[in-house]
């Protein structure tokens, strides 16, 4: 096939770097050039006939595109070698997600490690597809962000919240997202019958980076209290939010508001009134699912779902690739 | 021993029933007269040298408490009895929890079968301890109201919530709290590996419930907005709760707060700051652990975590019963 | 296409049946004409644009081929109306499977329903093949038969087990092969944290099949002894084989064996000698996979996992369609 | 009180460290001295005034019986200062288990540290009580040989089975068995919905420890085909035992040899026959429970299970330190 993309994914025996082998793997338009991991360097790689190959030795240039499915601070450093060698690179990390290297020292404390990169677009395809589109680099958000959002842009797009009211987010993550290096917290006999809060409040690093996107419709959002869990399931992310409406909006319209906004979205389902948002409904689905349910006339509640791994992650990715080599969004995802 | 109380269990073999058989067979004051169930009649009570015998076949005079683990409206019923045979009667079903039959009506839409024992005292000791003591009837709360009231007792006290503001408790329960009967929604493959929120918004019925206790303290409390959801867990429940505060307290003074308001209370715990409560510091166990988290000035993140079945059911309505005797309160549960 | 193939699922509401119909959805050669379901009669059936009927209204002759993802007993009356109406049936009950009336009034105690419908081809097409292609009627076994069957086979071939020596099959299921009727067995509180044995010894119906389509290899073969348990997971079966070989294989020579066997088996999986087949290998799934252990010169160990709902169901029903109607066998499947 | 024991616990952070810390704080007559961890030192000890202390920092002297949850190795050490110090000592670990040096260096492929202290007599009560009883020294068995070993006992002692005939036994472990230590094995997300067979046929280490105790008893037992699996559930430890019996005993006729035998244990249960031995009846137990099921004329079926953590490893080191001291056996234990 003359137009075949060729794609390497670095941090590829990671959960999300693994998903995204899958993925690639069954995309018809692409064809898995590299897969890298220093962990299992020389081990086959699953679904494909590569073996995994230490970060080092393989080159950005052997593609067409390059996935980063690395670490914080190692993320950018080679997607400034992946811009430099002319490939297209699909960050999955939290590394450019933020637009200045102002807002990204006050979120993580220390100097951006490449502030000539940014901004970056924003890799929501619901929000940014049109800056998407054949762009050369594309920071993917991840699962929280993904998941929250999705939730929350038919609002912001109406400017139906109360300005600078609180807006609620409980979340719940399945262990992949917690990533797959062994620690206590991940270990089964912790996790198993058990239900852990953690970055309780406004400590959760991700938190910038929503408010950066929803004031970008928004400017009077927020502030956003965002308080995360450890579940005790493998996959699948719930984002239960609770918004007060300012005059523009009662709860009771806001459901018919995300049916219209949503109704041509390929990735996003609003359910009939009364249905509830479920984890079962999306795990290994490349979609988001979303709940709204009027509560009183200036208070609704929004329940939004995706499995962190696809839509959360992997999915994401390739649906930005997608977009950035001009093909259907959705090819290899539905 | 000449003081023993004779204690009978109707509802025996459902969730609740069992585990008040298992804490009542270990309490050092009490022998057990009686365990009814229909569905298990004649069979072994583990823990036991009884049989279970159907509820019509006991009578409450062959002891002296009965507990009832019984469902909505069959238990008024049954504490009726109880009371006119001159027995103490620790009701958990929500049938006599609400103060009037007109609350009743509204929350539960039809007539209460028993307005004349109303109102009753609520069982929850570390609240309403003096109204409980020598009481012979006593309405004790569930999980859900429990777990929400003992997270927010605090702030009521103080009267540090802002007026008429939303209280957002988003709430987690372990699968024991629906009961023992079999369900699709119960069915292990529809509940594993998911999570499901139910009874969203203001829907669930021991809102008033709630709404009322609170009131108590606080006129312009609430409203609560209050959405459950299924875990995938057998035992366990979390209460999220958001707050907002008056001038009266700033939310870096809450923890301080709870920690003087619970410091003599043997079955509630209050983390240090900094420390998150889960699911597994309560399961087995008869305390409730709680957390308080500054999130802003003005809003305060309380998690509150009990076992459904123990300080959200049986173990709280023991508690109850050796107020209503006049013993050590923590008898059989520490 | 003119040569769609039409399907009707009676049944499609089980677990097994809304696998089938997932598969049959994706299938490029297969339309559904009909669900039936009696429990959710009128209700969508996801994933297709039809409604479930209930079983009586629908007719075997509005579509081409019938599943039957039925009770016992229920099963063979509507094989017998699809025969009688000229359409191919595939049967995923255990009603067909026994070759006479009498095997099957030995182990089910009672007179079969359509005795003469018996013998049917047994449909496992690892070893019957030929037998399934362009036949009307067969009898898909289920999932502790086709685990136990395939993890057996090369041995039988080979003529390799000892004479007369039991066979201990120590099985597992995930709780979806309980069925999707609501019990106190399938309740998530009696599961969870739990592992649970069940007709121990040689009480289990599905015995005489597994002797039956032994013997047709092996005169001398067995008794089966056969334990399976209830593992609380959803999905996926694994039968942990322990086997004497005769004078004509060491165990040293029985991996071996097995990969020549299933060398061009498109839906088995030999893993290399060392690695072990676990559930994961095949959830979400349509495959078997194998692992072989020489434990002792005459004694070998053998590991066999399905997902009970594919390769133990719904896929092996499709692989029998497909051999059926002379199209490839693995379409849809892979 | 004048005769309580003072008691030190080495390796006290890990899982059968942390139970034993929880059994002896409840121990009536048993009081803490110190509780080892290097990775938490100066943490507090849940369920104590304690904090934990480096290993190298506490000496065996400063208590009267010091208790041994240490890796294998790191154990043989400690014992011997235990003893040097006039000490008694309750070995958890593997080192002390075989009786003889060689028998060791076979298993461990390694030389005994020290071959001084063998044999040191085997801490399973039920079948060595008079040697451990007022011992200064004892090796407490794990998981896997307690439960496999108690399911054999009762054929041992009749010498009821088959001369050389494999005893398979099928054994399935909770996740605390695996250790606490963090390792890819042990992650939730890979241990979760999943089964994995390990070890498999005769390379687990205790196989030696198994065979030597069986062998006391029946010269001409086994071999044992012993094939452990990791369960994903967090306790819990189920033997699922395959035997062939010889002329003294029919199956019929083991069901009531097992429950004379065990009639005055206060920690064995041998269930009513038909009925199944399952996790959840022992699990945060002190006891063995053990079921019984005829299969064929010469073969019968046995389902031993324990908590791990309790009669599998921390509640018989406490039963061993009971006998050690001349109390009640199952002080502290029931």
């Amino acid at each position: 096939m003359a137009n075949t993309i060729l794609a390497g994914v670095y941090g590829a025996s990671g959960y999300a770097g693994l998903e995204l082998v899958e993925i690639l793997a069954g995309h018809p338009a692409v064809e898995m050039g590299f897969a890298t991991s220093n962990t299992y360097a020389g081990e086959a790689v699953a679904g494909t006939a590569l073996r995994y190959r230490p970060s080092a030795e393989v080159s950005p240039n052997e593609v067409d595109v390059i996935f980063l499915a690395l670490p914080h601070k190692a993320s950018a450093a080679v997607a400034k070698l992946g811009i430099d060698a002319g490939v297209k690179v699909v960050d999955l990390s939290a590394d450019l997600r933020l637009d200045s290297a102002e807002a990204y020292e006050r979120a993580y404390h220390s100097p951006h490690p490449h502030p000539e990169l940014l901004p970056v677009p924003y890799g929501l395809p619901e929000s940014n597809r049109k800056n998407i589109k054949n762009a050369d680099l594309v920071a993917t958000p991840g699962c929280y962000p993904t998941t929250t959002l999705l939730g929350l842009y038919p609002l912001l797009r109406r400017g139906a919240l109360a300005a600078d009211a609180p807006v609620i987010v409980d979340a719940k993550s399945g262990v992949t997202g917690a990533g797959r290096k062994p620690s206590l917290t991940t270990h089964f006999a912790e996790v198993y019958s058990n239900l852990v809060p953690y970055k309780v409040g406004r400590s959760h690093r991700h938190i910038s980076e929503m408010e950066q996107e929803a004031r970008k419709l928004c400017a009077d959002f927020g502030p956003l209290i965002f308080c995360p869990h450890l579940l005790p399931v493998a996959r699948g992310l719930m984002s239960s939010i609770y918004v007060t409406l300012n005059a523009r909006l009662t709860s009771h319209q806001a459901h018919e508001l995300y049916c219209q906004n949503y109704a041509d979205e390929p990735l996003v389902e609003v359910l009939p009134l009364g249905a509830q948002a479920t984890l079962k409904q999306v795990v290994k689905t490349n979609s988001c699912v979303i709940s709204v349910t009027p509560v009183l006339e200036r208070q609704a509640h929004i329940t939004s779902v995706t499995d962190n791994l696809r839509k959360g992650a992997a999915s994401q990715a390739v649906q930005n690739m997608n977009l950035m080599f001009g093909i259907e969004e959705t090819a290899g995802l539905v």
